[in-house]
Order: structure tokens, then C-alpha cells, then sequence
């Protein structure tokens, strides 16, 4: 019995253990979906359901939990192991929230389950692929950050004294502007706020040329970086083409 | 006379296969344009006349497949073949109309017909090629829907907290908050639902910053990918720079 | 003084060429201005002086025509190539208004003037690279237009019969359903028209997933070709590694 | 004394050095913080307040200045060095402020101090990168602007002429089509002005087809001309494939 427990959570590619991560992926949505239905009025008079079922989720997390650190070779590596803090914040908060109020709050951090899906090692190979990659455009995106900030308190500084006279309403203070920034250098445009004065309309414009380019380049950044590293993996010709040529042969 | 059209429905460089195609592919955009019609209120009077003219496109698609089907020198082979599955889904649901009330839903898959653009040979290679691009992304692809997922959950729930007591009407459950992630995030923002409070705003901009180049990250990483193959199918050195040197001469 | 004019038309790198050229190009822009301020309603009442200055600009631009010509080595030539045809095109229509009604429509040709600015050879050399390249992605391009197209007709046939029982208004016909698929999925998102029903908001969603990415790749994908070219333009070993390699001495 | 001070301000590497640009830099945002809550109607009457702690920043400035000067070894070259310029642009506006009404607008200038984040050297040089690369594709960058101004016209100039008649007030002249082409063409669609005419929703989607590509074009050049510098800073054999191949030993 303990075999089959132990093999359960320790050997991903066993049978049981398929099953077994199947079946915690599948309760993780769940209870995710739980999350959300939760805060539909029609289904506020379902609550002491959601409790129940709420209850059945965290017991079951936290037998799992029990049973990974059971069956960890070596208990410390185990519990400072990133995995297992995640499955520790998805249910402590369950048992903490019978002292705060706000039960949904706390359960927020359910949601930090999901990212167990990378357990599986090629998503997490792809992963760390992005890590590394981040890590070698760092300061590009850091520089690029700098420079968006600038741009944006540059556009929020100068949009509000070209509308707030005009819209004292809409772009009341520059924080406001900083909003309309933020939507607007996204190309969010929600349209709550928007220059009326020929002076923003035209700033907006410039901004915008200048601005948009800026924004969108950090993801460009990072795709292109990311087809490089594809490729270097696909074929390593391509990125190191330091391959010896065959000596002629005598 | 048999021999004329069994040129004219397999040889697509003959004068009549030329002809014929032309023909089908005006078919086709024919009748798209006749599912569009219909839907006009002030078109509605003359449906009787719609219906003529569909069954009329109906009848000539049958014989061709039937045409098609005819000279196929390897009867099942055509029929599990995807383009004639296509043919087949293309008319089929006109014959099935007859049983079912809502006759323009089944009509939808007549548009399918359109993919069969790709039978032109050297877009299909440029089709091929994509496929076999997405194949090679795939597990990016998978991360990053699983990242924007949870980009999109997250949005969702944070937004529904900073939100909800200020505009109950407007994100009256998670799944509205999803509605304006999705909007946001694609930075689509129809400006039907947008935060308000400084806190939601602030949460706006951070998801913003954060979400943004991850959703936009894998077209740039297939168009990097694109133009990778691009490159080295015109000037193969480029991405293989393997070529033998030329051996000394004693 | 006939060498002087020659020179002037000729020889764009002689002081009086630079000149000339340079007043050309403002009087483009003066005139481009003067299209615009002509429909601000404030200034209707001024439109005796407009119509001066247009006539004194287009009798400019004939002069300059007519220069051309006079010094073209080979007439012909001069008369077919697109420049010249441009310059026509931009002056025809004025003498051409006497006849119709609607001064202002025919007078658009006058802005296809702004394309001289690719006579500067330099800008010219990057405009043919931009046509090369073009050349190459062309089938790419082909094909996701269609890809788009389809998605397109997708969207808007799959939205009209989620909302327009709902909102038979706004989702009138497959057509209006088709303005809101164009202005999704290049994430304009107007707000004029959107779901409000939960099967249209989730098909939006699946929608935008699947389309934004085949939007958003033609110029990701022509962007990256540019820079290939651009770094083949300048160090040319990065794109054509297949330099001799320095033949051992014996 | 005097030596501990001159290793503050010069040595960024010692302990001094490093505090002393940790509390500029804290008082830059702290400035740039008070310029923004000033615009805040609420705290409208703590002014007096807010004018205090602004005379205190620029003397702290003043005197940072001084400083920098004092123990500058070229005098000359640190007066015209582009940093100490945008420090005596921060604390200037204060001085000329007494003479001019407007205090904020003048204030603007400090939000320049942040530049000197690219003081820190590994920052400069991605900044340096980003240079070169502009200069690289300056020309690129010249023609896609020409284009994109060109299509932004032929779209302002189009919709007008679409639209004016049946939306007078919205499409009132030229200049107002021009603002939606800005917000249009960027994707922000702030939804304050769109096209209702079918003529005008078709031209509004074939300029959104050909423009949406040209105006992400330069962002995605920049990201990919970045990428490849980046690997080339990395693996320099993967951009110049050139090396020597070993020479075949007799």
C-alpha cells in the first residue's frame, strides 16, 4: 500500500501517478471555477455549498501535501522547494482565513496552483528557455522601462495642461492624465477620457509616434530572442557555425 | 466527351481545368456573399429567391464532388482526403437542412469552401510551411497560453475585488471582470467596462505592463520564426553556413 | 540662362537644383495644408483666396512640368516614367475640375505629390529594398490574407448569430457583424459595437486568441525580413557566410 | 573634508558615492512625485506647503551642482557635458520662475533629471546600442514616417469625404478625420469618432489593412535589430561566421 502511495506521488510516469497528477490538475480547476462561480449573485444562495465543496478541495490539497512530504527523500530540500511552497500558499490560506474576514481574499492564492503545470518537464524546459532569455535582455527591458516611464509622465504632464482648463472634470489632476497615458500608450483606448483641444489632439499624435514604438518593443524584444534560442535548439549549425570542416584527407 | 471533363476536374493546368476552377472558386465567394445577404432585414423579402439561388449552387457543388469522385483514380483515398471531407461538409448540411429548422447555421460550413484556396500548390507549400512552424513552437505556444491564462485570471480577480463594490453593475461577477481582461489585455478596450477606482487603475496599469508583451509575444515569435524559414529557403548558406571549403590542392 | 533652368531640373546636386527642389517640396506641403484648410467650416468664407493660391501653385507646378520635359534627354522616356506621371496626375486635375462639379475630390491627386520625396536616392535605395522584400514574403502575405479573410468571416458570421436576437440593432445584418469583426480583431475596438451576451463574449475571446496573432504577424514578419536585409547590408559575412577560406600554403 | 566630499561626488563607486546617488536620485522622484499630487484639487490649499519643500529640492540641486562643478577637473567640459546641462535645466526653471507667472509649467524641466538614470555605465551602453541601432535604420525609420503620414492623410482626406455629409459635426474638416486616422491607425480607437457610412467602414478596413502593418513596422525593426545585436554581444561567431577553418597539416 505504501509502495503504490509512494510510487503515486513521487513517479510522474507510473500509471498511478498519471492518474494522480490528472486528477489534482483537474481539482485544481475546479476549484478555480469554484472561485469564480462564487461571485455570481445569482449563486450568492449556494454559499454553504461552496463551502462544503471548498472544504473537500483544501482537505484533499492538504493530504497531498502530507503525502509528497511523506515520500521526499529528503524532507528540508522538500519544503524550501518553490513547487511545494506554492501547494503550501494554495492551502494555508484556507486554515488562516477562520481568523480574517474576508474568506475570498485569502483564496487568491489558490490560483498559484496552475503554475504547477510546468512541472512537466518539457513546459518547464521551455520555461527556463524564457528565464535565461530574460535574463540576457534584463537592461534592454530595464532601459526600456526607464524610458516608458518617461514617456509616460511626459505625456501625462503635458496632456494635463493642454485639457485640464478644457475638461477640468475628466483630467482633474495629473494622475488622471497618467491613466489616459496609460491607455492610450497601450492603444487600450477605452474612450472614457480623451483630448478635445487641437493642442492634445496633435501632443496625443506626437506622443503616440513617439511613444507606441517604445511600448511595443520589449515583447518584439523577447519573441525574436526567443526564435533565436528555437533555432540555436533546432538546428545548432545555424546559431555556432564554428563546426570543424573535414581535413582533406592525404 | 468523359475524357474532356475527367481533364477538366483533375488536370488544373488544362484550359478547362483552368475554366473550371475559375468557376468554382466564383461559386464559392457566391455564395458567401448570398449567406451575407440574406442576413439584411431589407433583404428578407425576397428569401424565396435566396433559397432558389442556394439550391442551384447546391446542385452544381454535388456534381462536381460527384464529378470528382467519379474520375478519382483511388476512390477511398478521395473520400478520407481532407479537401473533399471539405466538399462533402460544404453540402452536405443543405440535405441535412431539411430535417433541422435553423437552416443558415448548418449553411456556415459552406464557408469552410474557402480553404480550398490552398489547393494552388505553392500556397499550400507556404500553408506547409506554417504548420511545420507551429509544430516547432508548440510547446511556446503551450506556455505562453498557459501564462496568459493565468495573466487573464489574475487580472480577473484583482480587478473584481478593486472594482466590484464601486461598479456592481458593471463587474457584478469574476466572469465580467474576465470579459474586461480579455478587452484589455488584447488592448481591444470597447470601453463598454473599465476600472474607476485609483486602486483598479493602478492594477490596470501593472497587468498592463506585465500582460501586455506576453499576449503579444507569440505572433512576433511565429513571424520571427517565418521569416527564419523564409531565409533559409531562399539563400540556404544563410541559415546553415556548412558549406564544405574547398579542399587545398596538393 | 537656359543652362541656368537645365541645371536647376537636372542637376538636383548644383546649388540652384537644391533650391528648387526644396521650394518644390514646400509648395507640395503648402498646397497639401491649403486642401485641408479649405474644408475647416470657419474658413468657407475665405475660399475666393484659396482658389487664387491653388491656381498660382498648380500654374507653378505646370511651369515645372513643362521644365522637365523641355530638358528630358529622351522625351519619351521622360513622359512614361512614374515620376512624371505623378506630377501629371497632380496637376491634370485641376484643369480637368473645370469640367466636373466637385473641386475638392479631384484635387486628392495632388497629394500623391508627397511620393516624390523617394527621389532622394538614398530613400529611394530603402523603398526598393522594402519592394524586394515585399516580392519575397509576397505568397506569406497571400496566404494570410486569406487566413485573415477567413477568420474574418468566422467572426462576423459567428457573432451575428450569437447577438442579434439580442441586439438586432447593432448586430443588423452579417455585414454590421463584419465592421465589428474588422474593428476587433485589428483591436481598434471603438466601443460603437460589441457582445454583451455570454456566448458572444466567449467566442470574442476565442476569436481574438486565434485571430490577433495572424493579424498582427504580416508586419512582424516584414519587419524581421528588414532587418535581415538591413544586416546583410551591412556586414555582409552575417548573411552569406560562404567566403573562401584562405588556402593553406603548401 | 574637502576629500571626502569630492569622493562623494565624483567616485560613484565608494560608499559616499554610492548613498550620495541613492539620495538624488530618491529626491528626483520625490520632485517629480510633488509635481504631480500639486495638480491634485483636494491638496489645492497645502500649496504654501508644497512651495517649501520645493525651494528645499533646489537648493539641495543648487548645491549638488556646485558641487559636481567644484571638483570637476575640466570646468568647461563639465559646463557643457549633456548631463550637467539637463541638471542646470532642473534647477533654472525655479530661478526664472520668480520672473515668469506659470511656476508649474516651468517645473516640467526637472522631470528631465530622470535621464540621469543612464549615468549607471551598463545602462549607457544598452542606450549607446539603441543609438547605433536608430542610426542604423534611420533611413528605414525616415520612409516608414513619409509612408505612414502619406496614409494617414489619404485616410483623413478619404473618411472626410465619406463622412462629412452624414456626421457634420463629428467629421467637421479635415483635421478632425486626421484625429481619428491618429487614433484609428494606432489601434487606440477611443471611440469619440468612427465612420457609420458603409462606404466609410469599407475604406476605414482596407486603410486599417494596408496602414496597421506600416505603422508597427519600425517597432518590430528595432526589436529585431535589437535581438541580433544582443547576439552578437553574446556569441559573436553566430553574426560573423567567418572564422578560420584549421589548415590542414601535411
Amino acid at each position: 500500500m505504501s509502495k503504490f502511495l509512494e510510487k503515486m506521488v513521487t513517479d510522474t510516469n507510473s500509471t498511478q501517478g498519471k492518474i494522480f497528477d490528472l486528477v489534482i490538475q483537474a481539482l485544481i480547476f475546479f476549484s478555480l471555477l469554484m472561485f469564480c462561480l462564487e461571485t455570481v449573485p445569482e449563486l450568492r444562495k449556494y454559499k454553504h455549498a461552496f463551502f462544503v465543496l471548498d472544504v473537500v478541495v483544501v482537505i484533499i490539497f492538504t493530504l497531498e501535501y502530507l503525502l509528497r512530504f511523506l515520500f521526499a527523500p529528503k524532507k528540508k530540500e522538500f519544503v524550501f522547494s518553490w513547487q511545494s511552497f506554492i501547494d503550501l500558499l494554495a492551502i494555508l490560506p484556507f486554515y488562516l482565513s477562520f481568523a480574517t474576514t474576508d474568506l475570498r481574499f485569502v483564496r487568491i492564492f489558490r490560483l498559484l496552483r496552475i503554475l504547477r503545470i510546468f512541472k512537466f518537464s518539457r513546459y518547464s524546459q521551455a520555461l527556463s528557455r524564457f528565464v535565461r532569455i530574460f535574463k540576457e535582455i534584463k537592461e534592454d527591458l530595464v532601459v526600456f522601462s526607464v524610458i516608458t516611464m518617461f514617456i509616460l509622465f511626459l505625456a501625462s504632464a503635458g496632456i494635463y495642461f493642454f485639457e485640464h482648463d478644457k475638461q477640468p472634470d475628466k483630467f482633474r489632476s495629473i494622475f488622471d492624465a497618467m491613466w489616459w497615458a496609460a491607455a492610450t500608450l497601450t492603444t487600450v483606448g477605452y474612450g472614457d477620457i480623451y483630448p478635445i483641444t487641437l493642442g492634445g489632439r496633435i501632443f496625443t499624435f506626437v506622443i503616440l509616434m513617439v511613444g507606441l514604438g517604445t511600448v511595443a518593443i520589449p515583447s518584439g524584444l523577447i519573441a525574436a530572442e526567443l526564435s533565436k534560442k528555437e533555432n540555436a535548439k533546432l538546428d545548432p549549425p545555424a546559431s555556432s557555425p564554428t563546426n570543424p570542416t573535414p581535413p582533406p584527407k592525404e
